[in-house]
């Protein structure tokens, strides 16, 4: 048994009971947690332990469906309690404390389900209560910071309580067993090793399509812009996995200085480049309905309607092993469906004497399904016609069977217990991704690069094909 | 409809109507064959048209099974015909003559179901009735001579009557889809042209493997030895594909320079040499069956009981792109099953920081299933312990669903219909290989090599394994 303690702030909150319960279920579940584990909610409101139990038992059925299984989440919720916590009273963190008492005894993790804005007081009140010994850790969500600057003072906060190396900063999408196995597919084939470069790739594609337009977050939306709210930290993390060189071990500090030198090898954009590389949009009317400025005005937000909702980029990266490959990248919002999906494209075989009608491909769905598939040619069985068939080596994640695929913060939550950073983004990290970031930005205020438009429901406007067409390529289809 | 006679030398023999009937029927089925066509069986025995028929039809059902189609077999049956012949008797040629009049005007494919022995006079005989015109053509099968001098004269036979690019060799072999597909693997896909070289290939092994003892065939069996029997056409033909560099386009003689310059790449092998690269041997008793001698002793065969039953070798290729990489061939009677499989071994990764257990593969199997797998490693689910798992991405080349595969036979008569010589072996091929198999008897008679005995029923003797082991490596298997 395990002597841990797992401390949720906002443990009633949505986050905790949508994402992070249902995680801690399944890990009880497979034994990665036990009964030597105790999982404390932490929130405003006033409940008792069985109120709390409830709660989260109700929720949990909801959430699991088919998966609930009540023998097992009667014994999960014996390990569950609740205190109630007001950040700014003392009487709070003391019963925090006797809660947690003898501090240090017991493995402690600290899960940040609340507003970063409160991210200062709390570190501020576990330094000062002393309840932050050396075998507690800290989780925390993004956005982190919205910037270098801010992104620094939000660094400051965290480390001032607790030192790097116990800092698990969630960016799920690397939670995700696609983006899990594309290291193990680059790393342990050499059938894929070998052609993993600039020799035999044309093109890198990474599309995160949502079809919801901003719904009840206009306001942040609006002020962060799609490419802080979205490309800055998944579409960079899903970037980094696909090009870093081979780490020297897995050890999270040897995957993770690999993925932060690619960063740092992204090539800038600036406003005398940014026309060939980058294109920004909103969504206008379409497919009966209203485009983002409508959706605004008709919110009580207080914006200004200058965020993008909508962008394509053409990343180069300056190593060797990427010298020409264009790296596409493109997310928005009210797009025609919702998925997450990543292309290699490879280039074309020599000669092609047989006439194929494309080149191979490895495909990597993230959402909603979780696939990873070879295109390769085969020749047409005899009788058939002559040519050659598109056969697709699929590898469905799930093994072919019916077995749950984990979510993100099971898989997360899981590296957290076992103190495993390697899937955690570490805040040089973090920093080189801003510094690219405010550059784009510096670089579209400097040119006054046009926001374009894109009917609701579409894949973007017509410019994002553009991008790719300047170089011969086109956004994959199926 | 194409006007096409197909004239059967042995028409009521059991390869006529085991193998060409059947493959006739199907391809009639789907129309590449028609009305236009018409089917002579000619054979010693007196039999008038309905008889052939009816004994056509008769196998056709009782070898099709399932695919038997009783009105489609019926419509096929209406374009047979049968003449009685003998070989020596002018009458018979005459009543040939009159059936094919006016020679020339309709294509003729000349089929020799017949031993070798009659090649000489059938050909003779079509030469000299002038039964021979440029639009005819002549598919016959091996054994085409026992080494390099009398498969010159056999050559010199069939080149007295018809020209190389009209004379079809057959080697059953070629006409599996799994090798045809070899091609179409190796040269319309960049992810696998790319590795298919020494840079990433560690080995190759090809198995031909037959559960059989000598049966029936104990006399040529015994004098031909199976490196004569299997090695010197099937596994040379497979290996050639497998090695072969890209040809300038399919056009059947551009792919067969390419194939017939590897044959003249194997390195020779000599007296001195022998023991690292061949071994031979003859089953003993096994698995409650006589050995090999006995079985000779038990037949009435005109037999010394010199002939080898097993052979493994390792082959290799002097070439740039091979250098260094052993091609393992090994082929037998007796073994434990009946089958025949590629296996293209890579190196590990170059760190192998996943420690994957093995290296990727590429399995094809020729019988007696027929498919194509790539062997990948991917990242285990998470909650399953945190390894890599085997995944094998197969291409069942029946496409998934439950079409039949067609029989060798079909689509090598096929080609021939079409004029398409690809997939048949040309005269220089065959010299080149009698050479190569000509010289490993000279040196295991220079070197007297020991003729090593196995277990019937096992795979072979351990010399076999011996020969990898010197270089680290193992026979595949599952």
């Amino acid at each position: 048994m395990k002597a841990l303690d797992i401390v949720i702030f906002g443990g009633s909150g949505d986050l905790s009971l949508r994402k992070l319960m249902p995680a801690l279920y399944f890990l009880y579940g497979r034994g990665e947690i036990d009964e030597g584990c105790r999982i404390l909610g932490l929130s405003r409101g006033k409940l008792d332990r069985d109120a709390f139990r409830a709660q989260v038992l109700e929720k949990l059925k909801l959430y699991l469906g088919a998966d609930y299984d009540a023998v097992q989440a009667e014994a999960f919720a014996g390990l569950l309690d609740y205190r109630d916590l007001d950040i700014s009273d003392n009487h709070s963190w003391g019963k925090l404390k006797l809660y947690l008492s003898p501090v240090g005894k017991r493995e402690i993790i600290y899960y940040m389900a609340v507003p970063p804005t409160l991210f200062g007081a709390v570190c501020e009140r576990l330094n000062d209560q002393e309840l932050n010994p050396d075998n507690s850790r800290l989780v925390v969500e993004k956005p982190l910071g919205e910037d270098v600057s801010s992104a620094e003072v939000v660094n400051g906060i965290l480390s001032s309580s607790f030192s790097e190396n116990r800092i698990y900063r969630i960016d799920h999408y690397l939670g995700k067993e696609a983006i899990q196995n594309l290291l193990a597919l680059r790393f342990s084939n050499r059938l894929i090793g070998a052609v993993w470069n600039s020799d035999h790739i044309e093109n890198i594609q990474i599309t995160v399509a949502e079809k919801v337009g901003v719904e009840g977050r206009a306001e942040y939306l609006d002020h962060a812009g799609i490419l802080r709210d979205m490309v800055q930290n998944h579409l960079i993390q899903i970037l980094s996995c696909l090009v870093m060189e081979t780490p020297l071990s897995l050890n999270a500090d040897d995957v993770r200085d690999e993925k932060v030198r690619v960063v740092k090898a992204l090539r800038p954009i600036t406003s005398e480049n940014i026309s060939q590389y980058l294109v920004r949009a909103q969504y206008g009317p379409g497919n009966d309905m209203p485009g983002y400025q409508a959706e605004l005005a008709n919110s009580s937000a207080d914006t200004d309607g200058s965020g993008e909702t909508f962008v394509a980029i053409k990343v180069m990266v300056d190593n060797d092993r990427w010298h020409g490959v264009p790296f596409y990248l493109r997310t928005g919002k009210r797009l025609k469906s919702r998925f997450a999906q990543i292309i290699i494209q490879f280039k074309p075989t020599p000669r092609n004497i047989f006439n194929a009608p494309q080149n191979n491909r490895i495909i990597i769905n993230l959402q909603p399904d979780t696939a990873i598939s070879l295109d390769l040619f085969m020749k047409k069985m005899s009788g058939d016609d002559q040519g050659l068939s598109h056969s697709r080596h699929g590898s469905d994640l799930s093994m072919g069977d019916d077995r749950r695929i984990p979510d993100a913060y099971e898989k997360l939550l899981g590296d957290v217990i076992a103190g495993d950073q390697s899937y955690f983004v570490r805040h040089d990290e973090i920093i080189a991704s801003w510094k690219w970031i405010d550059g784009i930005r510096k670089a579209w205020d400097g040119a006054a690069l046009e926001m374009h438009e894109y009917a609701a429901g579409s894949m973007g406007p017509d410019a994002s094909d553009d991008l790719l067409a300047i170089a011969g390529h086109k956004w994959f289809e199926e």
